[in-house]
């Protein structure tokens, strides 16, 4: 490995950025050590502001886009030469844990400032990125950020989604964007040499393996319904079960048959309803209304396809006296990363002495749709049991130090090559 | 029948007392012709302050209780007299109609207003009453005014019931009644005479069968439970099956499991999961809680019983790895009202020729508490298709007008018994 890439990784300081996640995690921290920093809440927008108060500090230079994803440069040699970027996310979900995002935003700010730090100037500008909305907790679909900045979706699409307590996206965002004033806009689709992210791994296997590093090929890939169950509110004392139309009740054997078509004994299917929403919710009435989410997730396009086709069949056979219907929130297909940046990260981390292995992710990151864009991988760094999108995720400093030291020598060769 | 009781039902407004239901209705409005006006909310304070209005107008005797209960008195030649009492509700579902509780409060202020009309003393006092948060919609469960007036649960109980805004009823409950100050406040289990509820009768008997009036008989019995599922917070895209502890999922299994055993060709069951909310609720994360309400009735005890005590163990039997509890929130058993009473109605429905019937409630009401304490009866009318708990609700006036001439009536025999 190049002697910058090796200085660079030495630099990085360990207990600085656990010091620096720990500050981030003070936002939006809830009981049991967790965070909930919904996107574009008042939280989220702390964040941001933390994160321009620290490249303040370290001298980057601060831009957003009109969708709020935000960008600290350290400059190059070649200012006018694309980009390498690095980070991730600064939402969580609403019983989220504090490395989920953060720390692939953190890891990134803490490899630019270990280049610096080492006496490098790179020839390409390095950025870190925020990117706005990744988990979609209070927005769906997720990783939208980089869906409306690579074009896979319009900033008018997005900005119509609304919350649950009826705010549209599109009133949210302003004054997301005016609680950072002054920022330079970049366009939708400015051009990038390279994106690396890093993250916790959220799954189980590099702890199992006592492995340090996860050098990631690919993502899974994704498809989100909304289901949607239409019955009539009815009085729950007087209305005799001939006459009722219960969407909850069709719901539940909708969700009861869909986890019986999806069980089919293949172990990396990935199907979750987490999101039911029941109206009007009242004990005493018949709901006449129920809207749930489906998350389904599979390594092969064939197995999700000949799999997703079995969703709007099933509900409509278990609809009863209820109508329902069945949209497509997103599909994200498998996505490969790039075969180069896979071996260089390779290369770091062998070059450093770390433990590691190549593995596929489970969970979906913004790094999917980069990847249509421009050379991507993924660094992973293990979590205590697999565990994330709950309060009890957590994380050893060591390890966080060890991916952002692959990190930070894979953003320094990224950055040099031509 | 008595003339006297013949003139008040004669002096009965029908006009007026629409107008009157026109006027509540517009407090909480929502679209369709419905009305959201939970309880304790500012809506139900300005149904309050509109009650307090037309009390004055007709030189009525305001007074509360400790729980926000509000008594409207025509006072009567024997003031130490315990009252003749009806009345409703004036909170509503959060999709309800205009009829449900509002017509019974309505009533019983025209009732009186038509005995005054007719130049009638009475010698008991003659009390309109709006109990507090019959619905349970906001605080579960209902019916919770004349149950703490009865004895039936304590103040303290009631107050430590908490909405999903985490907002306990005891901290709703000050400025609710600070909302009308100056109110004499009357002790819980004041002794009443007799209670009489006129009311919609919320299915489809009365209408189906050209009937202007039901004289009801007594009330099915209910019983609520809560069922509670724990399972844990975890990534939707990394958990593998086996790992997975879905609240969600074990929890839609019990709803369809336990819809199997209510289902049991018994058309008089009326078995209803009617709020089922899940923690955290997000698209991505598998859900670590749900909690969801039983809400059973059935006119017979044994059958009550013999259900009832399959709720818990169907539920432990879908647990799945999931833990569960289940916890009773109400348990009343089926009532039979007042011979004397029921009597007494059925001659002045004959008395004033209209079409009736003698029938069963299958909603719950708060005479079904009253009727521990005094004899007691209810007067339905019919509503269109049967339906309530929905904005469709829908009622004729000349059959409100009907219900209200029958309750004029029997509030002014029942005044002047001794």
């Amino acid at each position: 490995m190049q002697e910058q890439a090796r200085r660079a990784a030495r630099a990085v300081d360990g207990a600085g950025q656990w010091d620096r996640l720990a500050r981030l995690g003070a936002i939006g921290a809830i009981p049991g050590g967790g965070v909930c920093r919904l996107a574009l809440t008042a939280e989220d927008m702390a964040a941001r502001r933390l994160m321009l108060e620290w490249a303040a500090e370290l001298d980057l230079e601060p831009a957003t886009d009109a969708f709020g994803n935000l960008f600290l440069r350290l400059p190059g040699t070649r200012p006018e030469a694309p980009p390498v970027v690095s980070g991730s996310h600064l939402d969580t979900q609403p019983h989220g844990g504090r490395f989920d995002g953060a720390y692939g935003v953190v890891a990134a700010l803490e490899a630019v400032r270990a280049m610096r730090k080492a006496g490098l100037t790179p020839r390409r500008p390095v950025d870190v990125v925020a990117w706005t909305n990744e988990e979609g907790s209070r927005f769906p679909p997720g990783t939208m950020g980089s869906m409306v900045f690579t074009g896979l979706t319009d900033l008018a699409h997005a900005a119509a989604i609304v919350d649950r307590d009826g705010v549209a996206l599109g009133d949210a965002l302003p004054a997301f964007l005016a609680a950072t004033p002054d920022l330079p806009l970049r366009p939708f689709g400015t051009p990038m040499a390279a994106y690396v992210e890093a993250h916790i791994e959220q799954g189980p296997v590099l702890e199992a393996a006592d492995e340090q590093v996860g050098v990631v090929t690919g993502i899974q890939g994704s498809r989100w319904f909304q289901v949607s169950v239409r019955g009539e509110d009815a009085h729950a004392g007087t209305t005799p079960p001939a006459l009722r139309r219960d969407a909850l009740r069709q719901a539940c054997s909708m969700v009861d048959a869909l986890h019986q078509v999806f069980d089919n004994g293949d172990d990396r299917v990935r199907f979750t309803v987490g999101r039911f929403d029941v109206d009007p919710g009242s004990p005493n009435t018949i709901a006449g209304g129920v809207d749930f989410t489906i998350d389904f997730r599979h390594p092969e396009s064939a197995v999700i396809h000949a799999l997703s086709v079995r969703v709007a069949p099933t509900c409509q056979g278990h609809a009863g006296p209820c109508g329902v219907s069945v949209r497509e929130l997103r599909d994200v297909p498998p996505v490969s990363f790039d075969l180069d940046v896979i071996r260089l990260i390779d290369d770091m981390a062998a070059g450093l002495g770390y433990r590691y292995r190549r593995m596929n992710s489970g969970a979906g990151h913004d790094a999917e749709h980069l990847a249509h864009v421009c050379p991507t991988g993924m660094v992973f760094v293990p979590c205590r049991g697999g565990r994330s999108h709950t309060v009890t995720e957590d994380a050893r400093p060591e390890d966080l130090a060890a991916g952002t030291a692959v990190l930070a020598a894979s953003l320094t060769a990224l950055s040099e090559a031509s």
